[in-house]
């Protein structure tokens, strides 16, 4: 067994033809690592959770299509373009099965595709190398995209301030630092002393089983609380700012996160605190209008009733709402952070300057440092 | 096995010289009453939380006491005065030692103990008669205040009306009614057709365990939410009010009640939607100023990490704030629900005015019928 600090969410272990994972389903009570070599045990991995988060799954993705080439290539030398082609469909439509809401998912093994196509009758090692190199470019841009919301996100705060953040946009989701804990982490590189509050939240405790554990791994002041313990934290004076990621921001600044982070974003205008929202501008979806257009996922009442427990915890027959996102207003929303620098009100505007400065191939801050 | 409308909270069955109550650590998987015959019976009933809830188990405390000084003069009819007041007063010492931090249990116990030195040198038959007159009073007291509140209560409410309201201030804590669920109770019986949303809420679930368990089984259209939810269902409009009880208010309506009842403020203010306390003028308490001056008991980590959990589900070591009230503001409070009247802000003159009608003895809505 490893220890959190030493080990990676998602990598690519080339030499052994395998993904190196941190199995999540076993958090926090063991930190276990897996190898996974085949297309089938990849798939399984993503199935049931072990990753989890859109862009670690985006980036198993593209490591398992990199994989799925490899092996190919390996077991038949001789292999033609055409036959490679219609194995790589099939590795890339059996793989999409593995979490079919996963939008990253889709995203990763279509870019590797493109790679391939582009390059498929180029030979057989020129093929594994520029495939190799997309997966690993996937897995960079990540930790670039996260990085520099770190270094926006911490220009909000100072040192000692207590943050808190609701469910995990962490470490654990992404390659490294993650979207709404990245600020957190670069300030911790940087002696911030940051008290950070996080919350479980319910039904699926993500904050308690992932956040709460990547942060106290990594030697951060972290306390856990309950979701409906955020007004006795802020009315203490104890938050000065709270760092959220999202599944998707609409064009007016409207954002869908998990479920209670509306309720944390009326909480901190009630107390006067600013809520921020981490978002790659790959979240930014500027054909979704408003809110209202984002449509939510309602799961299972099972989750709230008996998920965890020893003994179902309602009574049989009752009623169970259970949405899995709620939509967060954009006007109880102080800042979104991109990794083209924080876009404050209104957001359309904001974001469409982003976006300008995206599409002119500007480099994001630390982009230099990191390749 | 009984069901549940069949049977009442706490009733005393003095031809059996029994305590009847429903076993609420069974609740909500089975339904089962308890006769309490000994004083350790009861004694244990109340330790377990077998009966919980401030009234409720001031109720049984009344009982209880009336129930010892049964058993002395039935064992020993011709047991003197002396002798009695000895036997009581151990018992109430000991019967106290069952919740040392449930004042209601301190209160009944003393109003009995009053009651009986009053008339101590009466005979036995006649003070057995007084002392039984006396607990069942503290059980109809309770009854008559609950229905006022929810006579209040629903006059601020129309038929369909969506009702939100937060942990267990119902029938399970009560005799009959219970506060926050009394206007629902009472609107249920009016054919009102409310439509309920229960918060659970964290960590001890009582809002999934007994209100929905409580409502569920009266046939009220209840839907259980997590914590987090209270935003994602009042955004959709599908909540008109929301009634909640308390443990104790502050002299200018500042309230402490469950943990999270102030998150459910603040996401009510969002969206305008009016939040009331359901508070028996014995939970007002003039000598407390401001809810600054409310001190906040805080629990064990472990309620938040382990309790109801196949293992535990936060990473060992790992700091927990686990508060079990908060204060929820005035400001945020759109009135306070006592069986005198409704009070509107500011609070400090409207309770001053509730309590000189009470001290004036002015009978409460319904007194009379109830009689």
């Amino acid at each position: 067994m490893s220890t959190f600090s030493q080990i990676e969410t998602v990598l690519l272990d080339d030499a052994y033809s395998a993904i190196v994972i941190l199995d999540q389903t076993k958090l926090p009570g063991a930190c276990e690592i897996l190898h996974l070599h085949t297309q089938p045990e990849i798939h399984d991995a993503i199935y049931r959770l072990c990753v989890r988060g859109a862009p670690a799954i985006g980036i198993t993705a593209g490591m398992a299509y990199y994989l799925a080439a490899k092996e190919h290539v390996t077991a038949n030398p001789e292999i033609t373009p055409d036959m490679l082609t219609a194995a790589l469909k099939a590795d890339k439509a059996y793989m999409a099965s593995s979490r079919p809401t996963a939008v990253n998912l889709f995203w990763a093994l279509d870019r590797m595709e493109r790679v391939y196509l582009a390059n498929r009758e180029k030979d057989n090692a020129e093929i594994l190398a520029l495939l190799r190199t997309e997966c690993e470019e996937i897995r960079a841009e990540d930790i670039r995209v996260c990085r520099a919301i770190g270094e926006y996100g911490l220009s909000l705060v100072k040192p000692g301030d207590g943050i808190l953040t609701h469910c995990n946009a962490g470490r654990l989701a992404a390659a490294k630092y993650g979207t709404a804990t990245a600020p957190i982490y670069l300030g911790h590189e940087r002696g911030y002393n940051f008290h950070v509050f996080a919350d479980e939240p319910r039904p699926l405790l993500q904050g308690a089983c992932l956040t709460a554990y990547e942060l106290h791994e990594a030697g951060v002041d972290v306390t856990l609380i309950c979701d409906n313990m955020s007004s006795a934290v802020m009315k203490q004076g104890l938050v000065q700012a709270i760092f959220v990621g999202c599944d998707r921001v609409a064009a007016n600044g409207d954002t869908a996160n998990k479920i209670g982070t509306s309720v944390v974003a009326c909480v901190a205008r009630q107390y006067g605190v600013p809520l921020y929202i981490c978002a790659p501008t790959a979240t930014i979806d500027m054909n979704c209008p408003t809110g209202a257009d984002i449509p939510i996922e309602e799961r299972k009442p099972e989750e709230v009733t008996e998920l965890w427990y020893e003994t179902r915890m309602a009574p049989d027959g009752v009623k169970v709402y259970n949405p899995a996102f709620d939509v967060t207003d954009a006007s109880l929303i102080a800042g979104i952070v991109t990794e083209y620098g924080i876009a404050y009100p209104p957001y359309k505007e904001a974001f469409e300057a982003i976006f300008a400065r995206k599409a002119a191939g500007e480099a994001i801050i630390g982009e230099e440092s990191a390749q």
